[in-house]
């Protein structure tokens, strides 16, 4: 049986319990912006309840232009008003950097991505630099509060990024 | 009190009882893509616990570049194996379309992004159409196990896209 089947067995018994419909639009107003990385149960970490928070995640927790048509879409189609950017400790995207990673698909296929990955040395800083590329661009309107942290893999801790 | 510090609140709860760290590498070497909807709490509805399963999400749960980054990161240098995609009912995205929202956008702020807000009218189809995008593309290794998947906002089952 692959992961994939056992998974789906895991989603019978949470249909059993399940009750719905919920409204679409996110009760809490908040959209969230995380890292992929499995340790990070974005729902439990920050105790929100299905249908308070829309929750956008990708390698690094980076913002793209994927992430910053996902927050339009949140916020002038579906009302959501703050944002919280969740980078954390001992992350993937510190052990490589773009070059080498891009360098090894092209000897691997024989084509290069002509997209960043986005690999980073300094956890701050990249929360930093994902705040400045929301604040910098038209697409998404609110931005009172846009805030960024670390969370910490070994306490489960947010850590606050500032300045 | 903003949400967001009320969020903060939550998770100082979550760290009290927290037990880590678990290891970098998914334990059960899955990734998923699912849409950013409120509703779908991915790792409840797959049963999933922290450290299992890579979780990339943003509007309508699509494959764009970044979401090809991220699998490329996930599968290249963190050992996943399976993909598993997860479009759901009552989508957002299929409220609108790309030519009005963009349209929207330039009348509100005088640009018109240079991207595609990804909108669909039929969930099968862009399930189908996201599995599509990862088959046909060269940085992606592993294309074995991509599995794709409608949830059901109002009986939490997850059902499966064919054909």
């Amino acid at each position: 049986m692959s992961v994939t089947d056992e998974l789906l067995d895991n989603n019978a018994r949470y249909a059993e319990s399940f009750s719905g419909p919920l409204p679409l639009p996110p009760a809490k107003r908040v959209a969230v912006v995380a890292c992929m990385d499995a340790r990070i149960n974005v729902y439990a970490v920050l105790g929100l309840r299905e249908g308070e928070a829309h929750v956008i995640r990708n390698a690094g927790g980076v913002i793209t232009d994927d992430e910053i048509r996902s927050l339009a879409i949140s916020q002038r189609l579906l009302g959501t008003e703050e944002v919280i950017l969740i980078h954390h400790t001992d992350c993937g995207m510190l052990t490589f950097t773009d070059d080498d990673f891009k360098k090894s698909i092209q000897d691997d296929v024989g084509v290069k991505p002509a997209w960043a990955a986005e690999a980073f040395g300094d956890l701050d800083a990249d929360v930093r630099q994902s705040i400045a590329r929301i604040r910098g661009n038209p697409f998404v309107p609110r931005k009172d509060s846009i805030r960024g942290f670390v969370f910490d893999v070994a306490t489960g801790k947010l850590g606050e990024v500032t300045g």
